[in-house]
């Protein structure tokens, strides 16, 4: 039956962790490269350099610019959905307060600063707009369940699950605020604020 | 004393009025120009020949790419200000669902979309970043003032402030959530949600 040898599949199990790495170090410098400099300003070609990676090697993993950094923004949206449950293994335990502070920390680092690159070209660029659409999204929704489960919201009551959509725009709006300026001390306080009111409204 | 003859005087006026339109042609093509290209797309010359004026004559008002834009969304921030306050020229008179939605009606239209295309472009390019930094500030108390008289909320009390700004962030966030698709219907039940919270919140 032909079959793999033993020697063949030594072979490729570190050049799969290779290829996988490679991945991982072009993913990381794409959204790097994003927040910093921009839809206009990253290429490529830009981020193979950054990775240390060919632009051969990184056409291979992505074909296209709109792949590269689609995968990006959502292979760091991931990342950081899996440190935020982390954060909290045993759910919100009762602290909602550290729960909106994580929640919005979300949209206030590198990440939500190449998404919003990313959204803001896409409204422009018909080629980026469905794929960044659909990205949105997705990762949307997922962040909404995370914070469902982490506010421990009961979302079969009427207006909870409007409550915690409202917060997650208020949280993509800190995220904005936060762009030109460090909006970090009146953040704190509207967090603070916002955590107590959600208190009330969730009961 | 030399002084301006009855004849002088009445050739000046038209010729102010003149002025006048052709700036604010000019600041509103640089606003639907922004809304609707983008940062990249969106030079003096573009403006110029969607508002049907010369070159020439839009850099004799605005010397400079930067003056155009900023002026140009400061313009209209300021227009929707005043249409805001007469849409309740009595203050919201307890309707506040009302003055919430008018609120976040703000951030959902060309309006928004050119100052996001701005704020983006300012994250990036340093000699936009201070004038966009100090329009956003200036833009963002005004707002705050409306806000707060529009809801007769009162400051004196611990928390209110910033329930106001929350409500601000959260109109910002769902400004974003609708730059790719239209976001109308859950917008609307995220705001009748957070309207029936707020009233509760501001007592």
């Amino acid at each position: 039956m032909g079959g793999v040898s033993t020697a063949d599949r030594a072979e490729r199990v570190p050049k799969q962790d290779r290829s996988r790495a490679t991945r991982q170090r072009l993913l990381e410098a794409a959204v790097s490269c994003l927040a910093e400099h921009g839809w206009a300003g990253s290429t490529v070609s830009v981020v193979a350099e950054r990775a240390g990676v060919s632009r051969g090697a990184a056409q291979h993993h992505f074909p296209t610019r709109e792949d590269l950094f689609t995968a990006a923004v959502e292979y760091v949206a991931e990342e950081r959905s899996t440190a935020l449950r982390a954060l909290f293994p045993q759910g919100a335990a009762g602290d909602r307060h550290a729960v909106v502070a994580a929640l919005v920390d979300l949209y206030t680092g590198p990440l939500f600063r190449a998404a919003l690159h990313l959204w803001v070209a896409a409204s422009n660029e018909d080629q980026l707009r469905p794929r960044v659409t659909e990205l949105e999204s997705r990762v949307g929704r997922e962040t909404h369940r995370i914070a469902v489960d982490l506010l421990a919201a009961d979302e079969t009551l009427p207006g909870v699950r409007e409550t915690v959509q409202g917060l997650l725009d208020m949280a993509r709006g800190l995220g904005l605020a936060n762009l030109l300026t460090d909006d970090a001390a009146r953040r704190e306080r509207v967090v603070a604020q916002w955590a107590d009111v959600l208190e009330e409204a969730l009961g």
